[in-house]
């Protein structure tokens, strides 16, 4: 018999489809840092048109997207950004927009939809103009959907709510929209819609939509020059990367459209799984791909007892941490 | 009539006695970068004795002496910091430990005592070792007295406390002691039992002693070795500052005898506002020199109105935000 | 009549072959943030047993790869490092190691050769250790083949001394060997005794080699384990890198071979050119795969006018600046 | 019989006068964090005045205020600046600008009279709106005496040229002044006409001047309010600051004039040191307050030995390294 693995551990564990394959094999391409990739340049024009902004910009990862974002919104010394403290940037990037970049973040708590509070926004900015005592607040970042509370959505309105807030201080707002897409799909808002109130967003295109490699930066057109540089100085700058450019591109006609049948599956199986006994899954909570199982206190099964349970039957998962903590 | 203004702003507005005029107009000194100022040496040996640390140096401010402190212990790239939310550091140093040292601030909520949560510290330690995802934590930092909790005390045992999951850890505590002599006096424990579990502590001579300028940071050899150098980089390494050293031996000589006096005032202040319709003043949390009064709800007094008539009267106070802010 | 391009410009201006997209194409790849891409493993095995060290890792470009080394061996604060003033790294790298690294260059003259006088750099060498005045020097970085001297080749005797010297005085050694397969066909040595008294090396494979994207740096374990966190940092972590490393190995078993093609074609065609009115080359410096031409004083022929001559016949050639400057 | 010492060896090796200790034992002081110390604000008064610009800021050291001044004109990520490979910021002030400020130094070989050439330092801009590859040049240095070449001036023609090539491009000035008004004594022309072209400088107080402590930025008011918050970060903020600042202005005053005799006192010891054998001195290059001796090749004396030798007879002088490097 043969046991088929069921991987479940997490949506950046995926494998090229034999479209994607195709067409890294007949990309067109071209040196990306001289500027001349011809798929590179098709693939950032289409996501800066989706995402209703004026250009993009394809980076090796979502992490280094967030930090080009992080340091251009803050390219003058002495800033301070605004985030969840329960935020990807805040706990699973190293800490690089302080330890690479300077910036000195200022968290606000994550509220369990990975929302935070509007008042506590407003409370925390500190005047950009900039005092003796304090840094100068010029960044909000928002994360949608947010993966630490379990892949929760961002509606557009809390989203413009942030923005407006923004506005009124001057400061900017960067989203980390690395499953931006399956907010979308969950809440049946088009993308640019929910991104409309930011100054600039990262889109992943190698976790739910299967592409092996890359993450986008959308924003104004002096951003993306800015980041353009920025890219260049962290070395993020490649060359022939049609090849990759062409996966994501089938990614994003292939494999879109199938992202809710991602949240379907999830929905389904989180229910079945919050019938078992010993197993407690906020449903509710469900909204896009990913599940969150909290074993019953006072059961005899373990976290750990489980995943090694389900790795003998070919299933596997990730263990978490309490307060909620899982990698991307 | 003449007002004599009463000056209630801060402890850092003071003048210096006349036997500190004194003192720095007699003053032996040399050049302090070469190493020779007697002066110097004979406050930074009092200093390191009376806190039973190895060895002391003398900086320019509490901030320097804060920011040397976590760049030494955070040396290494990529490293963390555990500190309250409301600490001095977070809030009034500039954010910089991030912006000038590249260190990672991971906040943990200030109680009202000033306190944070033993277990809330264990939990957000990160491996020194480091891993893909996250910093390296390397260091605890306590503030006592806690400025923004109104002066309130640290104990020697929650110390003691903190000290033991920072050793367990292998991470190193940092202690903001500004006003380090004032919870000593307050609790009635000697400065150096209170600060037994620190690898470094900072402690400002120009606030409650009175003396006109400096702050002395104690620790082991190898660690002052460290803090000199950096101090240099910074720009607080000065020449002849015996003059100001001088000065600083005179404060601790004669002012640190009268802190308990200053508290007592204070206390008897605070009981006395607070029967004064429209005042609200937590009067068993004024442990050392601070009073915060806050306005009651639906007074038609407000911070703004009292603060103007006070000044009015000769009397001058600082105005505060909501949450507590206030600066040393 | 077709005019077909012949492209000069660069050794990065390359076109997968394709064997090189076939072996994408068919790639077995894994998540490899999670450490599990198996063709990435098998790429950086084979890299670090070529280079005779004890591990490998892959990262997207040249620039990271120079900038994770500089910075894994200055990653103590107060670091200096010791390098060529017409060096890659310092001149083409926007400053990274300073602005992102915060490592302080110390510039040696770079001879016409691509060495540094051997005492110019034990002068220049501050101690590890320390002083009040001094930044660290805590590493040497050489450049082999050296691009902005034409791509001349770095012998490995030179580099022993300069090895010599580093081990002295407890510094480290780096080599940005981004041609350095280049170096070994001209030499006739091997790399791995090309870069035997090297701490850390990088190695291009989308130059010369014609993969589409990657670098891979060499270093003992436990650096390559720094790097790799570090890499994480930067953003260069990446999901399924497999499909690049495919085309890299391909690049090592396809064009290795034929280096020494693209070199003998190089002197021919500097040795042709130099007879021509007009132009000037030191065709005993076209040692590699470079030709840097300049245009004779007094001729009516300038390089910009060459320059458009060429295009116009489909000859594309990057213009240069004065004092040498080229970008790789 | 009574050996008196003859201290030759730092123009920071001083005493303070009894007219300063007497100064500062009756300096009205404030709190100067918050802006109140009279007598600070009428140093700096005096200081912009002197030197012609709006606004001047007491900071601790000279150290800090070349910081300073570079940090806030490179207040952009990824700056570069142009100096002297011989300056004191590049040589003696560990890498500060680089470790702690993230500025990219490019150095221009120091001619023996302290200049660099003109067309080397045009040569070295790199377009401020940046490039992929280049750091921007947003400063250049001088400094005026200078140090490292033994105390010689730089004409107030000189620094106009270099002034004009800042404008030209866009770039900013900033003249380290440790030692300016040596210059403008030995040259016979106001300060304010050699720093004319200067966007920002640094003026020790605590050198020749023999204040015990300061040192004076002078510049635009607005460079001048970002100067203090960076002060304030740092940690170079103090609080009763008019002790040290009444010192200063009597030093100003009262030794001012008298650096005349400094002068010519060098000049008579090096004419006759330079008479005895064994030694060398470049006599023409005795401009202001510093004389640097070379031993003579093949002579028996050695420069450890006089030391010794001349220790013994109650004379200190600081040994010197090859190639020129002495502290300020």
């Amino acid at each position: 018999m043969v046991v088929r693995s069921v991987d479940l551990r997490s949506d950046t564990v995926t494998r090229p489809t034999d479209a994607m394959r195709e067409a890294m094999a007949s990309a067109e391409v071209d040196d990306d840092i001289l500027g001349y990739d011809p798929t590179a340049r098709h693939l950032e024009e289409e996501m800066a048109k989706m995402m209703g902004k004026e250009a993009a910009l394809f980076v090796p990862s979502g992490t280094m997207a967030n930090l080009i974002c992080v340091m251009v919104h803050c390219e003058v010394r002495g800033s301070e950004v605004i985030l969840g403290d329960n935020s990807h940037i805040h706990v699973y990037e190293n800490g690089g927009i302080s330890t690479i970049g300077g910036v000195h973040p200022k968290t606000i708590k994550n509220e369990e939809d990975g929302t935070m509070d509007l008042e506590a926004i407003e409370a925390a900015i500190r005047d950009p103009k900039g005092s003796t005592f304090y840094p100068s607040t010029r960044l909000i970042c928002l994360e949608n959907t947010h993966a630490n509370s379990g892949g929760r959505c961002l509606s557009a309105e809390y989203t413009d709510s942030v923005g407006e807030i923004a506005k009124r201080h001057g400061l900017k707002l960067h989203i980390d929209g690395a499953r931006l897409f399956n907010a979308s799909i969950a809440l049946g808002v088009p993308v640019n819609r929910l991104v409309e109130a930011a100054d600039s967003v990262s889109v992943c295109l190698s976790k739910g939509l299967g592409a092996p490699v890359g993450t986008v930066i959308v924003g104004s057109s002096g951003f993306i020059e800015k980041a353009k540089r920025l890219r260049k100085t962290l070395g993020g700058g490649m060359r022939q990367i049609g090849v990759l450019c062409a996966a994501a591109l089938v990614a994003l006609q292939e494999n879109l459209p199938k992202l809710q049948f991602d949240h379907k599956k999830a929905k389904l199986l989180a229910e079945g799984l919050n019938q078992m006994k010993g197993i407690r899954i906020n449903v509710a909570a469900v909204e896009t791909n990913m599940i969150f199982m909290d074993m019953e206190d006072g059961s005899r099964l373990t976290a750990e007892k489980l995943r090694k349970c389900l790795t003998e039957c070919g299933i596997l998962v990730l263990p978490g941490n309490s307060p909620r903590k899982q990698c991307k």
